[in-house]
């Protein structure tokens, strides 16, 4: 069970709501009124826990779990134990997800504004928002419905949030126009000026930055990632896309809707990511290079050219996955070989 | 046109005032008292604007450009279309950066001690200086004439700033000797331990950390950047050079003058970086080696051994580019040949 | 001699009272009387001075100092020069960091809670501890003896912290358990949520991050590095395991004991790290991997599989050195041949 000191929970719910709330049926219609007070992993789960089943592997685990309930799939259900309701759907995991947010929904203090925050003039802040202690908040920047700015976060002249951003701890943003449900988490660092300049022999001079952070709707930005802003045309972070944490955007990159960059990415300037395109951790990608639309990159990928689009891709340079996969065998069998010979 | 919530212009400017502030010459000495009133890309540009060519691939938007005026080399001045008044001069993109930061110079407040903000007995504070809300000092640092201290830095005792410095918001520094015209992006981490210890069965022992962090004028260092004192020596960044966001940058470092690290670059302990060296992206350098002067590293290269100044490197761990481009290229052929033979 | 603007020195010691404090014995025990008023490297080290000699590779630096005292091993005593009186035991380097640790204490500030900190309501705060400037500390938080809770720092509600620990500048933490002597530098985030959700084409679902990070006694944590809380189960930090800048750890990885970190590491979640395993600087861990006791990793090494213990790593992917090693070799062999031929 979630510590108490961190998380409070809501329910119990009955089975009937849940299912509705989350677009599954129950296994026994009879069960619709009975409740379910938690949810948790199928091995720990009790009779009064909420627990899914996501993965055949796990199937073991279904058969002697003592869950009172468990989202499942329809082939997956003759493997069930005999006391466990079951909530059938073509996607448990999603289902799970929403359950769990109906339990532990985001705790968000009452709206309020700390008098050791400093709001400049002509600020706008929208009813139902929370600005935490020393927050600052620069000239004429507005501040939509029910935001969460917590404590120590500075966000600068201008910069336009909507409703539903929640803003972390010591976070700084400037220069930007963010849409609604827009999480920064803490440390997060968007708007400051991106890497340019020209080289001369007397030291090399600095090219204004003179364009925005531009971040669509939904986008989840992790611990102290820091997004420039564009050089002339602006950085954009498209809807739906979630970055973690260390992650770094060079100004000018275009991201669109969907994306997933895994931790300590980095992105050189004026790349673009298409819809969907994923890097996993550490991946990284030169200036100026477009990846298609659901490009895959795995761990510590490096690309160096243009990707197409709907291929997975590793190595660095990264290459497509099975070319990678052969090399990384070929070399093995060279190595093996050259052992051979030498002992 | 830049968006001015956030970037407000100066000008018009006469481009015989560009002209002679940018070093460079008219084509048209009856144009100097034109004037033009903003900067634009070539293919974007009105006749109100002022543009530049650097290089010969965008000649068919020079062609095609409405720009009232543009930078060029005398090469390329017979492309010009007939209707754009040209500044001509060696180096075009320079004179763009000049020309651009006179329409768009930095934008300082007027200097002001924020009422919010702590200041430690014993500082000195010069003329001209902003510090902005819930700064804290500490007990005798000194920040020069002109500096712009942001919401929410924190500047350790002792610490001295020279004159226009700028530190942004949320950034830290402590131990550090910093020269004039340093800026430090938001987040910034100067002057902590750094990450010493004897290895001991009962437990790590701490190896007190007795440098300093020594940065020289004409440094910037981006956003989230850590760079650690010495552990007896101290840890330098010579003048003029350009750090990136998410570098680390470890104790007892020395970086020469005008060396580029890019973003998420690491630099283990004592390394050395002589003069110009440039590290691309998520390039790491191994502890106490030996950087020649203008060594450049390609993105996510591993530098495990010293490199001779004056030469390119690429790969982890990193050859000469050439030796790193032909490992490539064979590596490639022999999965090819290997691919013909299983299918 | 480090700069007495950042550091106070303690002292003058007797050689009788460090080389008990140490465990080490003196090579004339006439000597325990004499005094030293500093430490300082061989080559720079006057006769007030203490050094130590730790690698036979500065066994010509020994021959000639001028310290008044030496920390050294049994058998590099015959080298030594006459004027240095010398400490003798087996471990020098160790000896030495506790020596260093006598005259250059930590520097904390008198015990004092500064007005401007925010601390909410229940919260224990025990005595001897320094809550700085614009602190912010939620409701029901705990801060042991001793602690010092650096300027600008935010604290989250319920959070528990043990006795001496320290949280630097500008670092948050929230949903955490902190043992004893923990020290977070600068500009840390712990306990922000992980990166977990469900892949839906209507977007992606958020799951709700339900556990805590725990971080046992003795740890450090270096600057702007992101700790993420457990999605269900807790991400722990093992007794006495040391932690670099910039590093990432995701939701649900253990961390055992004496575990050492290097810069800008990454390791993705649920991974099982045991006690002492080392990864050197911008490794990567991918996720629910195990690395057995005392595994260690070289810098930039990639781990995609269960690492078995006690044995050295290196490459992306990682190979055991030794085959690493013949990889790196054969290439450069293969491709010196493919150069001989085409010349």
């Amino acid at each position: 069970m979630p510590d108490n000191r961190f998380f409070s929970r809501k329910g119990p719910f009955t089975l009937g709501e849940l299912a509705e709330r989350t677009g599954v049926r129950l296994s026994d219609s009879g069960a619709a009124s009975k409740t379910v007070s938690d949810v948790a992993p199928l091995d720990v789960a009790k009779p009064s826990d909420l627990a899914f089943l996501d993965n055949r592997k796990y199937r073991d685990a279904f058969r002697a779990t003592k869950a009172g309930a468990c989202f499942v799939t329809e082939e997956l259900v003759p493997l069930a134990p005999s006391g466990t309701v079951l909530l059938i759907g073509p996607k448990p995991y999603i289902a799970y997800a929403r359950a769990a947010q109906l339990f532990y929904p985001e705790q968000r203090p009452a709206p309020f504004i700390a008098q050791t925050a400093r709001i400049a003039e002509g600020c706008v802040i929208e009813e139902g928002s929370v600005i935490e202690h020393h927050v600052v908040i620069g000239a004429g920047a507005t501040v939509g419905r029910n935001c969460w700015i917590e404590a120590n976060a500075v966000i600068g002249a201008g910069v336009v949030l909507g409703d539903n951003c929640r803003v972390g701890a010591n976070a700084s943003v400037s220069h930007a126009l963010i849409g609604s449900n827009v999480r920064l988490y803490p440390g997060v660092r968007v708007g400051q000026d991106g890497f340019g300049f020209a080289i001369d022999p007397s030291g090399y001079i600095k090219i204004p930055q003179l364009g925005r952070v531009v971040i669509e709707d939904n986008v989840e930005i992790g611990a102290n990632t820091c997004i420039d802003r564009g050089a002339g045309p602006d950085t954009v972070i498209g809807r739906g896309t979630w970055i973690d944490n260390l992650v770094q955007i060079a100004h000018n990159v275009i991201i669109g809707k969907g994306c997933i960059l895994a931790g300590q990415v980095g992105v050189a300037g004026s790349a673009v990511l298409e819809d969907y395109v994923v890097l996993a951790g550490q991946a990284g990608v030169a200036g100026h290079l477009r990846l298609g639309r659901g490009a895959k990159v795995g761990a510590q990928g490096g690309v160096l050219k243009n990707l197409e689009g709907g291929k997975e891709y590793m190595g660095s340079p990264c290459l497509p996955i099975r070319d990678n996969m052969r090399q990384i065998a070929l070399l093995k069998r060279l190595v093996q070989k050259d052992k051979n010979k030498t002992d």
